[in-house]
């Protein structure tokens, strides 16, 4: 026997059930995307290797799969062996995320966009990260953008769009987390961590969840930072929600700023979380997450990144971003199960004749369901379970006195089938 | 100024208006193979080097995009600079078309799969070709494909699906040429080609409705075939329909088999063309090919290839793939253009509060329409000219006084939207 037969390491295939429960999700975000005025867009999976490596994608940019040059000359490959500059090889490279070839694209296409570009991308991404549990090589992301927009505006409609979609999409309790970055940077300051230590001092704050007050200040200390008061601060977060009376630290301008999104939106949608970090370091101003009471990360997130999708312009533009992590989603919907009665199966004798199975098929079809031949076998049980497992609803045996459509007899499938 | 900055050569971006137009297509072409019981799968986008280059690909394999190998050490890279193999340098490959996955996908998953199945795959292809008009190096293909099924049910099944898939996104006018191997191996065998010959004498025939009788006579001549009769044979090829009395050396059998599917399918639909060669050596069988009357060139192909599905199992299973060929599909189709009178623009002052906005927005949502607002511009006409263009059907401003959905006053956008 030949060895097993696999995907490539870390990589999926997704059978006819898993593929309908993620297309099914997939157009119910697409929609309610739409609906709130956004546009799709598409890019192509690859980008150039130096565009790709231009420092927009941060530690992303290490995971990045390299697709050789086609022009290579076997000198050009002994250069790079000298030179251990192996990604020198690489023309190409498989996107990490969307945002890169979204700057790309805007740098490509401003003058044919509208000055406020609200955008959709929903596709793939890759990552060469060690396979494990829920993270894969190859992933979707659902992204929405807006460009062009610099007053809270584009927050407000980030959220509303995404609260939709995870609404529509069935997700009951989930909520979004928000902070600013401004709002941490006034933290530091208060705690007078050095401008050099900031970076790592925040990578320490977003891990307060998992390693709690003493594991944060533990970790500042070993940064270098003085630790004075940070637990009481730290400690008085959860307590500091909308309408406590701020402490003198905080960016008040910021503070009012995340009050008028939360004045916009449905209040029981929006918590204030002052600790809340996202990795990327491009963020400029607001940052959210969306969370649910009942799972321990997050279903995606977003924030303002105004410095970065003008970079391949070589202008400032201001944009904001809400992506939803839609594996995750997926892992939460599970099978859609419901059996679609307008999915019918007929079973036919292995010598029927194949013409007038197709009359009857494509008859059946044309008033609106959707039909699946099926050839006899001797485990029929198997068959109708199969059936019933891939959503069809009903189910009829064609012979020669029922090959019409109006004397085909259907029976449901599913539990009641296996009794015929 | 920076230099322009585009896509990868000879891959595209997807502006709006043609991301939705494909959208639409695709959903479609989706819909009706849905409706003709075919599942619809995914693999992902690569597959391991060694199967890209098994030898199922033809010349495709030639063009495939190759991936890095991440874990190249500067020897691995001077041994390959030293051998010139350079394809050593990638463990991945990106796929070249949907066949070769779809074996490997087969052969991962054969337990949990019916006996007959009827797979979907809709999905991106990447083909390192010179970039040309209309040939592109990232395009999608639709194929439907039926696996265990040696009879003519599968034929009849695809044919009858992809005409659905054609007739819904209303093409009209599309038939399907149709032929077997073993008749173009009988042809061949009554010209007396030695078999060594067969596949480029085959080549040569492919090329009749370019180089004409006299051109294949004479590259068959320079293929050292004896041409005496063969000009004979092809002038009384479009003579040779349904109906005609075959010649002798015609094989009967296959002859008679592609009767069965004219019987089964809209006679219309289906043209005997003894001449159809299609280009990959795996077809064992029928082959077609989808025509349009003013068209110099087919909007999609397949055929058999029993040997091939199998290949990865180690066994013989029998196959049967129609392919349609999406960028060319496209590309007739043009804009959609109808205006959707249920996506509305709510055209609002520069100071406008953004919560009433968000909540006015988000009523009409709740209502099933789609909304955009857009912050009034001092060229009105152009922000409306635009919103039409992206399929907006009506627009109304909202002013303090109309910032209830029902106090709203909607304008059909479009040429009336002109005068205001």
């Amino acid at each position: 026997m030949a060895a097993p037969v696999t995907p490539p390491r870390g990589m999926r295939d997704f059978l006819p059930n898993e593929k309908a429960v993620r297309e099914h999700a997939l157009g119910t975000i697409r929609r309610s995307f739409a609906a709130h005025g956004f546009d799709e867009i598409e890019t192509p999976v690859m980008e150039d290797s130096a565009r790709l490596h231009s420092g927009l994608g941060g530690d992303n940019e290490k995971l990045g799969f390299a697709v050789l040059n086609r022009g290579l000359s076997p000198a050009d490959v002994a250069a790079a062996a000298a030179s251990g500059d192996l990604l020198s090889l690489a023309d190409l490279g498989l996107r990490f995320d969307l945002t890169v070839p979204l700057a790309r694209f805007y740098a490509s296409h401003r003058a044919e966009l509208p000055a406020v570009f609200r955008s959709i991308q929903i596709a793939p991404v890759w990552r060469a990260e060690r396979p494990q549990k829920g993270r894969y090589r190859q992933f979707v992301q659902c992204d929405i953008d807006i460009i062009g927009e610099a007053g809270p505006l584009a927050e407000i409609e980030l959220i509303s769009a995404t609260t939709a979609a995870l609404d529509a999409l069935g997700l009951a309790g989930c909520f979004v987390r928000i902070n600013d970055r401004r709002i941490l940077a006034s933290m530091l300051a208060h705690w007078n961590v050095a401008p050099d230590l900031a970076e790592r001092a925040l990578i320490t704050i977003d891990k307060l969840d998992k390693i709690g007050v003493s594991g944060v200040v533990t970790e500042l200390g070993g940064l270098g930072v003085d630790t004075d008061g940070i637990a009481e601060t730290l400690e008085a977060m959860p307590t500091l929600g909308w309408d406590a009376a701020a402490p003198a630290w905080l960016d008040l301008a910021a503070y009012a700023e995340l009050h008028a999104l939360r004045d916009a939106l449905p209040a029981t949608r929006l918590v204030f979380d002052p600790t809340l970090v996202r990795g990327m370091g491009y963020y400029t101003g607001t940052i959210f997450e969306i969370a649910h009471p009942e799972l321990g990360y997050s279903l995606g997130g977003g924030g303002r990144y105004d410095g970065m999708i003008g970079r391949f312009l070589g202008t400032d533009v201001p944009a904001c971003g809400f992506s939803i992590g839609f594996e995750r989603i997926v892992d939460l919907l599970g099978e859609t199960g419901a059996a679609d009665t307008d999915a019918v199966v007929l079973v036919h004798e292995k010598d029927a004749d194949p013409a007038g199975l197709v009359a009857l098929k494509t008859a059946l079809v044309a008033t609106g369901l959707r039909v699946r031949l099926e050839r006899r076998t001797k485990n029929l049980t198997a068959l109708l379970d199969r059936a019933a497992a891939a959503g069809y609803g009903r189910y009829a045996f064609v012979t020669p006195e029922t090959a019409q459509p109006g004397s085909l007899q259907f029976r449901p499938l599913g539990e009641s089938a296996h009794h015929h």
